[in-house]
């Protein structure tokens, strides 16, 4: 994506992807009931960009060098499980009702609606119980604080919160009726959040101060928008083999999109002026390296990416 | 319940019951977005036994005396959030399908699908919230033990994981065909698993040594037990008005009853056998005073109650 002599991201990438899908098979490995287990599977395992768990390696790298990895792995796992179950929970039939996901059908389809709930319930234990008892070599105060994070960051004041003011802005006929700022709060909860999360929670683990803590939060809130807003623009412009989810679906549905509530072009004036904003946050961070790099990297692929 | 000359049992559950009440309802003040939070409050602040919460409580007290009740009160509430996450999504249509609860309509019944599974998400990372950000003054090591226990026993190795097998034992015709350890393993974790925790975990915040914790859970295991045979009894002997929902209701659906599996006579043997030992690992655990009576009175509550 971004021509460098030194610095190959498609590898970084790749290299990131595989350690978590690795450890993402070992903390998933349970088989007792052995249905609920293959269906958490079935849904965490399915790949996808693995965009939250890479952000959190990369802000942890980026401040504790590459020995910081294996400290917010079992972070990043986590935050993979918690995307999975609210994924999970918003496909199901009483939520948006979508029969594919990542090319595939989606859980409930395959598993039932209840035991879909119930993969997702227990994925969103298993978050919590990775995050805490996998944890190695990090003071009881500091994963403590990150543990509490992700609870917010999930909650009525983040991710679930989000979901229901999307639910409620949906269906609204007129665009004009649903005002810009309603749908930047809606997003910045229902994605944003756990994205501005992965991002301060690398760096928190890895021993970052107040200051850091600050851009890299920044950095997060930055990049959580920019990604709903591209999500938006491919949902108008992709096709279903790329997306691996049925395009047009949201404006369809009625969604609260940006690019119902902006139009095109002023989504993507708001996309560029964000990028530029994500840069210099990163220029001020200036612990430099691969790990600085990849983190620049993965704000142009979140605005940049085709599916 | 008890005669005793010096115990109140009824006023020992009344404080602590509006204890529990007054601190869930300023946790439970949110208001954006507000229906959410509307719906969390309608299921959480209905009532109930608040049996886990009293449990946890009284389990403080009982080693760290009165003073750990404030240590263990978010504890308790965070418990009562996840008791009532579970019991909204079991209510769901694509699960046990309730109307009734506590002698109301069911959370889905009031707002809808699409929220009560929202709520239920949200309610269980309200707990982990209330558990982490509001315990005041207990060593981080010690809290995060407890959190990560309180993922593990609401996870797929706990209360979702009982509620998987439960709905796979339902709806077999023959009562033969229900093994008995299959149906005490289900129970174990559906209802077993949390209240266990609730008796450990008000011990470990109040600074439980290891034959304490054991003693403790213990108990909480044979109670946990005791409650769900009793229940199961009441399902077959009691009424609507004293239940608060519709009896005869789980032997009607196939559910993998005590009874059905033991028959009434087994099971009330059972009960009595359940209750003699929990009263020896009690006297075991030998700290006197008002909160082991309460212990005490709270194994017969579960046992005798007629709702």
């Amino acid at each position: 994506m971004v021509a460098s002599t030194k610095f190959d991201f498609a590898e970084y990438l790749k290299e990131r992807r595989e350690l978590v899908q690795h450890k993402l098979a070992q903390f998933l490995a349970g088989d007792d009931p052995d249905t609920l287990w293959e269906s958490m599977r079935y849904s965490v395992l399915s790949g996808g960009k693995r965009l939250r768990a890479l952000l959190c390696l990369s802000t942890a790298e980026a401040i504790g060098g590459s020995q910081a990895i294996e400290l917010a792995l079992p972070c990043a796992c986590a935050i993979e499980c918690v995307h999975a179950f609210s994924l999970i929970h918003d496909d199901l039939p009483a939520m948006d009702d979508d029969d594919f996901r990542r090319g595939r059908p989606t859980n409930h389809k395959v598993y039932g609606e209840d035991m879909a709930i119930l993969a997702g319930d227990a994925l969103f234990a298993l978050a919590f119980e990775i995050l805490i008892k996998r944890t190695p070599a990090v003071p009881a105060d500091v994963l403590l604080s990150v543990a509490g994070e992700l609870a917010r960051s999930s909650g009525g004041d983040g991710m679930v919160g989000g979901q229901v003011a999307d639910l409620r802005l949906t269906g609204s006929t007129n665009a004009g009726a649903i005002p810009l700022a309603n749908v930047e709060t809606m997003h910045r909860r229902k994605t944003g959040a756990l994205i501005k999360f992965s991002a301060w929670a690398g760096a928190r683990l890895s021993g970052a101060g107040e200051t850091q803590l600050a851009a890299v939060s920044q950095y997060g809130d930055i990049l959580g928008l920019a990604f709903q807003i591209a999500d938006d623009l491919l949902d108008e412009t992709g096709d279903i083999k790329t997306l691996g989810k049925t395009p047009g679906k949201d404006a369809a549905s009625g969604k609260a999109t940006w690019v119902r509530a902006f139009g095109q072009e002023q989504a993507k004036e708001r996309l560029q002026q964000l990028e530029a904003e994500g840069m210099q946050v990163l220029s001020a961070l200036a612990t430099g390296g691969e790990a600085t790099r990849a983190l620049e990297c993965l704000l142009e692929f979140a605005i940049h990416r085709k599916h």
